[in-house]
């Protein structure tokens, strides 16, 4: 094996990615359980919205120069024409001398422009009595002024949410096409992991990792997991269970495949698994410096971190980066959740991306200094926050960036 | 029925949530599928973790009063004593004068109080030679340090996130007992409605609400949705449709129900279906006034707004926090995502809560102003804030809390 520099985490990301086949197979799949699966095509309004200029208030439809100077102290008589229905036809011909009852949604007719809402008319007998001025225009929308026939509803390559799928909704479509998911394999090795319900002793622990791998990449609707059983030091029974589910899985996590136990092990499976192999080993960051990054033809390999925190910091600020790309994703880097203000100074090494676990209150962040092992110090907090590459350190009172936990 | 004055909205969920029997029911489901879900009992270590004091680092154990004055350009050299191994029984003694190699994650034995990082170090034939001092603890993560037995991992009625799950996972558990989900039965009404594959006429529209409301509530994992048909005006066939499903739900939302079409038909209905029935009919919030609240017989009856935007205001900031109350969660207010500060002054009326879709870049906040009805302003928009009940307006140059567009 070729031993390869650390790199930049950026650096890696965008290196791996260059030599990564984005993936094409998509999927058609019913819109209503479409919300966070990336869309592969374009999706384009093929008709306006509204269909059809429409009042959005209950109220008399009028026409607007006419109600000029009304107020509650100047009421204007008009006389009542009748009820437009909702989701009837309109009739032929309404008299714009008149006003009419309108409902919200309901069409407009010809000759009107504006829409008074009912709380500012009175009516008596068969007289509507307008006590409040309308623009052009008021309480009306008009036909494609929400969506116009060929205005993009969405683009290709991302996640879709609630009120994209409520658009597209409106075209009356009832399937997209969304990139397949992205399956992923989590393999925990390690001597000394013990899974659940098995005892343990002082020279071993439960596997943590998997499971939080697992969860953590289940966020994403357009990935799918499965944890595998625990591999201890074993190359062969390694190499046996990846080749065995090779076409099942695009994407083999060997948790705790990079710490030191484990690594000469994983570096030998990676090279027999197929070319190019290892293109990034050690990323310039903390945690998560022993990250594996590999790929044998065309599936993806990553040797994680033990350490519980490296191994959710590399899954999540590295691998999920490259996953996104591999899923069709366009914006593969997670954006900050919100920015704060630093309660304490926090000292960094330059040339190393420094991940800091922190807990926010209102604007205010506060700094956990914990150990990389302390799964504590992630459960504790509620936030990230990272001193990048070429800063010193952070300073109390900076406004800085901030992640969610999740 | 008793028309009820319009409340505020925070009164409104108080009030309608003092009626409600929170859920109770549980289920003991895996770990590894529990992400998202709402924890039902107290987590509670049961044992340390770590469960031994361990080496954090590759390194050499030593004394660390031996290291005293040790640097780069003074060497102290120790008689290499051999490695200690990971997952490995510790031998019974280890001589304190010499230093052993140790792995990360391997146990300390006793009489030695600190790890030199293997790069501070130089290897010469059996001599150690060390070149930094260290202090005691230094690079040890001691027994119970990141959880002692009788720690809380996590409360009752929180969210479970994957550093939780992890944190669980160190304690050797496999499944946990979490909240049923809420099934919630969503009904499209309005006879302007037509489902996708359907052919549209001028005086007709898509069913948008029910495919963005069945998105948004799939959002949150302890919620389980399904759309109904399309009920037109027909109140027996809405009971009907209720009745049939009562005991499959505890939730059924009447998307439309509470638009002017439909307002006599669903008050009628929530009259059939059982006491106490309508709680609130309006709300003091733009968009989403005309929301009503229902109980009966304690299942859930909501009828939502017509308009896409209205309905998805009404249910996320009303409905949402009424049914994570009924789901056993502790926090039922979204928590809002950041702050910015505004681009722009954004008039607002007093006395309600005004929901102003707006578009976030870095820090700032731009207000998109739309008519309730265009659903293109949610898709348009990635944030939302809010001028609270009392404010008369917010400023330009103003910080704002925001909420993500889900």
């Amino acid at each position: 094996m070729e031993f390869l520099k650390t790199q930049s985490r950026n650096a890696a990301i965008e290196g791996y990615i260059k030599k990564l086949v984005s993936r094409i197979d998509f999927e058609e799949i019913p819109l209503k359980n479409s919300v966070g699966r990336i869309v592969s095509l374009d999706q384009i309004a093929s008709f306006d919205i509204p269909g059809f200029s429409r009042s959005i208030v209950d109220g008399y439809i009028c026409v607007s120069g006419m109600t000029s100077g009304a107020g509650p102290g100047n009421p204007i008589p008009f006389t009542y024409g009748g009820e437009i229905q909702m989701g009837e036809s309109l009739k032929d011909t309404y008299d714009s001398d008149k006003v009419y009852y309108i409902p919200t949604g309901a069409p407009i007719p010809k000759g009107f422009d504006a829409v008074v809402m009912i709380e500012n008319t009175e009516k008596v007998n068969n007289t509507i009595y307008i006590e409040k001025s309308v623009f052009k225009g008021e309480n009306i929308i008009y036909k494609g002024e929400d969506l116009k026939a060929g205005d993009k509803i969405t683009e290709k390559g991302r996640v879709l949410r609630s009120v994209d799928i409520g658009a597209i909704a409106s075209q009356g479509i009832e399937s997209v096409s969304v990139y397949k998911k992205v399956k992923i394999a989590i393999i925990p090795t390690g001597k000394e992991l013990k899974r659940a319900g098995e005892d343990i002793d002082a020279k071993s622990v439960y596997d943590v990792n998997s499971f939080m791998l697992k969860s953590l990449l289940d966020k994403f609707k357009y990935f799918e997991t499965e944890i595998f059983r625990i591999i201890k030091d074993d190359e062969d029974e390694l190499y046996g269970l990846i080749k065995d589910n090779y076409d099942k899985f695009d994407v083999f996590v060997i948790s705790g495949g990079s710490s030191k136990g484990m690594r000469d092990i994983t570096t030998r499976v990676i090279e027999k698994l197929g070319s190019p192999g290892i293109l990034i080993h050690g990323i310039d960051m903390s945690p998560g410096k022993p990250t594996i990054l590999s790929l044998c033809n065309n599936k993806i390999v990553f040797g994680a971190p033990g350490h519980p925190v490296s191994s959710y910091i590399s899954v999540r600020f590295v691998m999920v980066p490259i996953l996104n790309y591999f899923a069709g994703k366009t914006d593969i880097f997670e954006k900050p959740a919100g920015r704060g203000k630093l309660k304490a100074d926090i000292p960094s090494k330059h040339g190393l991306d420094d991940f800091i676990r922190v807990i926010i209150e209102g604007e205010e962040i506060e700094p956990i200094f914990g150990k990389s092992g302390m799964v504590s110090t992630l459960s504790k907090s509620n936030g990230i926050i990272i001193a990048e590459n070429e800063k010193e350190g952070l300073y109390k009172g900076e406004y800085v960036d901030y992640y969610g936990i999740i």
